[in-house]
C-alpha cells in the first residue's frame, strides 16, 4: 500500500525546504518507500474534510490503508518501525535514537520557531528588536550545549537515525541566521545530513511543487 | 531492574506536579513499575555527571540498567513500549496513540510554555502586558481546536493512553489561568485524568519531596 502525504500548494518558503513535510519525504526516501503526495491551499486546510486528518490545520499527513496520522514526528517514527534504515535493531540504543527525536522537536525546536514567529507575527511591533537578543540567547545556549553532546562525531548516538533527520531539519531553520557560525561541528552535522542522497531526493519533490506552481 | 529517575530536589512550583517527572512517574504507576528517584539541586544539574546523563540540564532522566534515557517524551514512549496499560496492542490504534504524545508536546505545548517563560522573564519588561494577548490568542486557539476534535468523548483516541497522559499534564499547566474556563471539555478530560488512582499516587510521590524539604 502506498502513502499518502499532504503538503502546502503554495510553498511559504518557496521551496526552501523548510515545511514539515520534508521531514516525513525525507524519512520515505531512506527507507525506500514510495509515497503519493496531494496538494492542499490553505482554503483547503480549514475544510472539514482536511480538519478530519488534522486537528490542528497543518501539514503533513500521513494516510496508508485506514490509517490516518498527523504530526511530522509521529509518522517519521512510524515509518521508522515499519521499515529498516531509520532505527537500531538493539533495543537500549532504538530508545536512544527515539530519544533525540523528542530533542529535537521538543528541546531544539521550541525557541527556535519562536524567533521565527516573533520575525513573522511581531515584526511591527515597538519591543521587536529589543527582544530578539532574548530570544537569540535562548537558541544560542540550546545549540552550545547540542553541539558539547556532538562533538566530533558524525551523528548523535552512532549510526545515521531518525533521530539525526529530524535534527537536521530542525537545526536548518537557522541557516542564513548567523546564529551556527559559531558551532562549526553543528553546521558539519547539517552538511553531512543534506549530502544524503535519500534528502537530496526529497528535497527535490518538495522543490518541484514550488517550481511547477511558479514555471 | 528498578528503573532510577531524577527529580529536582527544590521543587520549583512547590510540590503542584508541574514539574516534568510527574509524566515519568505517571507512567510508571499506570504500569505498575516500582522505581527509585534521585533528587538533584539547581547546581548538581550544571556538574559533568549529570550534564552525561542530559545535555540540556533538565531533569527528569531514567536509568535502567545500560540504558540512560532523557526528555520525558521519550521516556514515557520507552516505559508504555516495555509495559501493557499505556499502548494500544493493534499496530493501527497505537500510532495514533503515540501521535497524540507528539501532539502534546509539539503542537500544545510550545505555546503554553512560551507564555510561563514570558510570565517568568520578561514580566519586567515594558512591553510585557502588551504581548499577553498575543500569547493567550495562540493557546486559545490550539485549545479551541483541541476541543473540538475530543469533543464528548473520555479520552483521545478510544481507551486512555500514553498520549492522554502527556496532554493532562500539559494541559494543567494552565490550571489557575482562567483560559481553560471556555472549554468545559478540556476540564472535564483534565478531571479524569487527574482522578486515576495512578495519578494520585504520581502526585503524592512529587508532593512529598517538597513537603519533606519544607517540613
Amino acid at each position: 500500500m502506498t502513502p499518502t502525504i499532504t503538503a502546502f500548494a503554495q510553498s511559504p518558503d518557496r521551496g526552501q525546504g523548510l515545511a514539515r513535510d520534508m521531514r516525513v519525504r525525507w524519512a520515505l526516501e531512506e527507507v525506500g518507500q514510495p509515497y503519493h503526495t496531494r496538494l492542499v491551499s490553505f482554503d483547503e486546510m480549514k475544510r472539514p474534510a482536511h480538519l478530519a486528518l488534522h486537528p490542528f490545520r497543518q501539514i503533513p499527513t500521513y494516510e496508508e490503508g485506514d490509517l490516518a496520522l498527523f504530526e511530522s514526528g509521529a509518522i517519521v517514527l512510524h515509518i521508522a518501525g515499519r521499515h529498516a534504515g531509520l532505527l537500531p535493531e538493539e533495543a537500549n540504543a532504538r530508545a536512544r535514537a527515539i530519544m533525540w527525536i523528542f530533542a529535537a522537536l521538543n528541546t531544539m525546536e521550541p525557541p527556535i520557531v519562536e524567533h521565527e514567529q516573533a520575525r513573522y507575527h511581531e515584526h511591527d511591533k515597538p519591543w521587536h528588536r529589543a527582544r530578539l537578543p532574548l530570544l537569540e540567547k535562548r537558541i544560542h545556549g540550546r545549540l552550545e550545549q547540542l553541539s558539547n553532546r556532538l562533538g566530533d562525531a558524525d551523528w548523535l548516538d552512532g549510526a545515521f537515525s531518525a533521530g539525526d533527520l529530524l535534527m537536521v531539519t530542525v537545526l536548518r531553520r537557522l541557516e542564513g541566521s548567523g546564529m551556527l557560525d559559531a558551532f562549526p561541528n553543528l553546521c558539519a552535522y547539517i552538511a553531512r545530513g543534506k549530502a544524503r542522497p535519500a534528502y537530496q531526493r526529497a528535497f527535490d519533490a518538495q522543490r518541484a511543487v514550488f517550481t511547477a506552481s511558479n514555471g
